[in-house]
């Protein structure tokens, strides 16, 4: 047997910007038109963006002389699948789409994730720019290049990991965002104030009023704080071998109440349960002190995400969910818990009868 | 507007090596047991290779005490397709395979872009051999990490770049292939005779007969010589930004040929057929003298391969084929022509009208 080594070690560049700012889409445009040359833009958005701001993002590019066409899919976590990557690929070589095109995604978690998944795919790959628009896309999903589809067994099963070339962040999209679209991204905000600084949980305590009254001035140091703890989380473990998991706090039983719901639980809700669950489950087994708990539970709920479970979700349902988890490995299922507020860590001894003590504990 | 840069500036290792030899499967196993450990192991086969080596590895692995398991899919270019993904992802899941198990591609060219497509988007990735049983996948397409599927619009159009942890190249496989199955492989081999050093073209013209009879004297020098050429292009340019297109010489014709002929002309022929037009031109542009293009012709002819494009394959039919190519650029299409036997270079003047008037040349 001869062997021949194939050396493919290399030094890979992936390092872009979030811009982060207020009413500067034309600023946008200019930037695009400066920083990423391609032969064809292409924005991808869901149907209810488009008519807030594609059409307009759309006439702005093309003002600028550059070659741009928009494509849309029906809004909804239900458009994020394998039929809807199909069908967004066959209309990109319509438009005769080659490696030398740049998708743009414009709209939420949703449009970004199914982007940035076909941008990965098509052709080996194209570049992208993510747009967030809702609140938890821009503190969350944007950031990190977690692309995905779902599939009729579970969340976020099929995907990749790729990064966009940008990240434009722009507070003025957050003024269209219904409450519930709002509270997703919350959610997601409160999970940054209990996995880093306990300064940052300490703020939003501080600052409840105002973020439910969406104050700007409150809303864009918040918001950029959360991207710079994110990105701090991506900068050392983008590939979630094992420092990247504690952005999972919430998720994992969260994750579950969603599907076990059939998704009409809200993902910030679900996230809001989740953190609730793991406070408790982390007070149970010695290590978050009883009164940390309680300010947890007492923010969630004063931001008016929930900390009791709807009647109308099964707890064995949420049980066999967590049984399917991807994180699983092999027979056990990683948990992020609290030491203290700030202080997360993985465990794998939590096991599923903790977590059905707790659901049950916490059902409405 | 503020900035945030994300840093992801890395080192990154994909290297793996390439194991050649004769009937070595025992160690294989052994191999995959010492230095890829896995919770599972899960090969992904087609029907034919199945029946043939499928269920014997899997005797082979269980042997060794490994958890493991077989998936097979129908034989053919029809199953590479994005429902054979979803079909294999979803028995992936039943079994429940995660982030830590490994896919072992057992199979040719299908069998290898598919399982590499599956490990590269399932859960965000897990990781994969290769081991290639036909000669083309020996000598190409297991190496250099391209995964695809094809769509109705056209082949390989979704895909990745995705490196397999380890490629085990047995020759053994090769005494079961058809000579349908050896011509495709022959037709990859005389390519590297021309994109390298023109010492490996003189080597297979004096070797013709040898290589006619399936000699294992030759084959094993003549597999390894062309595995270390296609690494080494791999090596300089991974995702074929540029230098790895020389390995595209005779493909961009071959594969027009090929979706024309509407998949009935093997892709062996049909890149035979599309060296002997790459040659012309280059003859026709005044590039390679005549002698040299008369001697491709008769290293592929004497081979066994096609110089005469069958009559049912429709010229108009093909060029309209090549302007959906996708390695456009824009309007122009980049060809990969011959200097001399050994020296290849990319031209994007060559147009349509040249390889029009080449193609009704070479009709039978």
């Amino acid at each position: 047997m001869n062997r021949i080594k194939i050396n493919l070690d290399k030094r890979l560049s992936e390092s872009h910007e979030i811009c982060i700012g207020y009413d500067f889409q034309d600023r946008m445009g200019l930037l695009i038109a400066k920083d990423h040359p391609a032969n064809r833009y292409v924005i991808v958005t869901d149907s209810n963006v488009s008519q807030l701001y594609g059409r307009t993002f759309l006439e702005k590019l093309k003002e600028l002389g550059l070659p741009v066409e928009l494509l849309e899919f029906p809004a909804g976590e239900g458009s994020k699948t394998m039929e809807t990557v199909l069908g967004l690929t066959a209309r990109l070589l319509e438009m005769g789409a080659d490696r030398h095109s740049m998708l743009i995604a414009l709209g939420g978690g949703v449009v970004g994730d199914l982007t940035g998944f076909v941008a990965s795919i098509y052709m080996r790959s194209v570049p992208f720019i993510q747009i967030p628009t809702t609140l938890m896309a821009q503190v969350d999903s944007s950031i990190g290049g977690k692309t995905a589809v779902n599939l009729p067994q579970g969340k976020n099963l099929l995907g990749t990991f790729y990064q966009p070339k940008r990240i434009f962040t722009d507070l003025k999209f957050l003024e269209t965002l219904s409450d519930e679209e709002y509270l997703n991204g919350l959610a997601e905000i409160v999970k940054y104030g209990l996995i880093d600084e306990p300064g940052f949980f300490e703020q939003l305590e501080r600052e409840v009023r105002a973020l439910r009254a969406r104050s700007l001035e409150i809303l864009e140091p918040v918001i950029e704080r959360s991207c710079r703890i994110k990105k701090g989380v991506v900068e050392i473990d983008e590939q979630e071998s094992g420092f990247r998991r504690i952005l999972n706090f919430g998720h994992t039983l969260g994750h579950a109440l969603e599907a076990a719901s059939k998704f009409t639980l809200p993902h910030g809700k679900a996230v809001a349960l989740g953190m609730t669950a793991a406070s408790r489950i982390s007070a149970c087994c010695g290590f978050l002190p009883p009164e940390e708990r309680e300010r947890i539970e007492a923010l969630i709920r004063d931001l008016g995400l929930p900390v009791r479970i709807p009647s109308d979700v099964a707890g064995p349902e949420v049980l066999g969910r967590l049984a399917m988890d991807k994180k699983k490995e092999g027979n056990e299922l990683p948990f992020i818990l609290l030491k203290k507020i700030g202080i997360p860590f993985m465990s794998k001894d939590v096991g599923l009868s903790l977590p059905e003590k707790i659901l049950e504990e916490m059902a409405a």
